[in-house]
């Protein structure tokens, strides 16, 4: 048995979505700046994605930018947010992935910004008293908060951030990767000025995503060239990954009421099968409480195992599970977590995410806990 | 019939290229970046393409970098080199893509850089005197032209370039966007510091492509994030995108020779029925010379008429032809074309980039001539 739990790091592509993309591979060819029909049927087809993109998220295509993914859509709203609008300082928090941090840190580094990182405490919760003594003081802020992180799954309100945000006039950049396609965005109501999305991260293709910025805080572009992206972003488009990103936005979307009752369900069986089995489990974060952490994570902490010490993921992976030690697509397992450093996690104990999709079964999570109890030699 | 002779804007995707594709959207869809063996089959996947390319290129697998395409390449390369090498001064030409110029035009606007744009003349053609006049007071440059021009099919002699460049030691970052997979490039022997491709006019897949820099004119990142690319790109990569141009540059370098003659008799056939049958016909730029210009481009000067004016992309188009006025991937054929601009081309006059690929046939050829005929009211 192979089981795949590590769908925060990314997720299989939906059939589907790899269907939408398949004629763009085969047919249709043109390049969507050519004025020709062989041009015109695909900018269309990028059009009606970036339409289709807006709608499900209530915003205007016009804000709608697509990008290389995640990473890139970060780093465009930060550098060139901070840059358009003439901003000299920023405020971000410690556990925010490396696409936010090491982003701001450059521009630090650069002297563009002066950079204020919040405090977080052993749960990674930031506290918001704190980001608006920073605002009183510093009216020309930029605001990067995630939605939700990566590693340890907490959610941020990022409504309350948003309205402060709002109050001090200030730009509010919401890393939103990990929330996108598993949560609903108002972006008319939600008072946030740029969120981010990663395709891969809900079943659709690596290597694209998009960048929203609301209309009335635009941007200068981050890569120059051509006219492409109504003149936000040089490059030919990587069509079928657009059309990729749209059908898996659509697709997470149609069923994700019940996408969510599913792996709510794996969740909380882990989480008591766990307790049930595993003396002494702790869970990092926020992610063993289902209101305040995404319900698509779960990460442990595990007593202090000699067998397992710095060997867990790799005895993991012998016993046919997929998972991750911190965050597979920032850090790799083997530099250490930024995120569970801030936290001031034992390193006596190993903690493991186990991150869940749609695809992913109740057995999966009985045949994972199952291997556990043997790697920490619990006979039951 | 439709004919599709814009294949400098973007090409057909190769079948190989998309079955070499195909098993990364369906099979295997780990992170790269994860450790366990759903990552580590993907990653593996990634490495042999980059050892692909090098070994092509006679580069090292450590000075290839893939990217979302030609266009972030070229903006890496600019960026980068010009801000880690402490650059001041940077020398290029008013013919470049825009993906070169806008972004070079961006950092003198910054204040980051003096730029220097060297003169052309009607041909299109740049004058080393002048580079090195330029390079003699300003010992701290970035030199940036092109291998060929994507729009007129000028080839510029980047071996004299580069050995100019090395003589007065400067960064010398050639656009090989319109060379790469149509010609050879030795990176041991040629003296450039970095050379970029899309592996979509090479049919590949569109948004992706790579960057070549020299191992000793190491650049830092200009997408910050994880530690992806050998810490110098950050974002989850597009293994599909990272696969098939791997793919296509191989099959490219495969058939080279055989494309090449194919490609040359198409080029031939259309220079003669041209001046053949459409008194007045000129070629801008060097693109009659086949020696002197891409074997892929003929760009095209027809004689002023009224039926025509604003008119021939879409009366070609409406008779089946898809080509290109100016360059359909930097500028759109509306808002003209900054090449023809610079060449001092004959506003009366319309200018049609035709554009071959080894998927195009003499009989497209001489259709094309056909309905240019009749178009031009030429009657046998
Ligand atoms: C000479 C040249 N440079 C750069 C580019 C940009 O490359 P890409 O389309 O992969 O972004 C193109 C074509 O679009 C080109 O022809
Ligand atoms: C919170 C967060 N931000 C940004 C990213 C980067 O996105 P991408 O992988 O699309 O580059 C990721 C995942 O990789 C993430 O989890």
């Amino acid at each position: 048995m192979r089981v795949y739990l590590d769908n925060a790091a990314t997720t299989a592509m939906d059939d589907r979505v790899i269907e939408a993309m398949l004629p763009f591979m085969k047919t249709y060819y043109g390049n969507p700046s050519s004025v020709h029909s062989h041009g015109r049927e695909v900018r269309s087809a990028i059009e009606k994605a970036r339409k289709k993109v807006a709608e499900l998220l209530n915003a205007s295509p016009a804000e709608i930018f697509f990008t290389s993914g995640g990473t890139e859509a970060d780093n465009t709203a930060i550098v060139c947010g901070i840059e358009t609008h003439g901003i000299t300082h920023a405020i971000t928090s410690p556990i925010e992935h490396h696409a936010v941090l090491h982003t701001l840190q450059e521009c630090a580094k650069k002297g563009k910004i002066k950079l204020s990182i919040l405090d977080v405490n052993e749960k990674g919760e930031i506290d918001l008293g704190q980001l608006e003594d920073l605002l009183k003081v510093n009216p020309k802020s930029f605001i990067s908060l995630m939605h939700a992180n990566n590693e340890i799954g907490n959610i941020n309100d990022i409504n309350r951030i948003g309205e402060l945000a709002r109050a001090y006039e200030v730009f509010f950049h919401s890393d939103t990767v990990q929330t996108m396609g598993h949560f609903v965005h108002d972006l008319k109501t939600l008072p946030v000025d740029a969120v981010v999305a990663g395709a891969h991260k809900f079943h659709g293709p690596k290597g694209s995503g998009f960048l929203y910025v609301r209309k009335d805080k635009k941007i200068h572009p981050f890569i120059y060239g051509g006219a492409q992206e109504r003149n936000m972003r040089g490059g030919t488009e990587n069509v079928i990954g657009i059309v990729g990103t749209a059908k898996a936005l659509e697709l997470a979307y149609e069923h994700m009421e019940g996408h969510r009752r599913h792996i709510e369900d794996l969740k909380k069986r882990l989480i008591d099968l766990l307790k049930e089995n595993i003396p002494g489990v702790l869970f990092n974060g926020l992610s063993e409480n289902l209101e305040e952490s995404l319900y698509t994570v779960l990460n442990v902490s595990l007593p202090p195992s000699e067998e397992n010490r710095g060997m867990l993921m790799f005895n993991l992976d012998l016993n046919g599970i997929s998972a991750s030690g911190g965050s597979a697509c920032s850090s790799g397992a083997t530099t250490g977590s930024h995120v569970l450093r801030a936290l001031r996690h034992n390193s006596e104990r190993e903690a493991v995410r186990f991150s869940f999709s749609r695809f992913n079964t109740l057995e999966e999570i009985d045949y994972t806990v199952d291997k556990l109890k043997e790697l920490y030699s619990v006979t039951v």
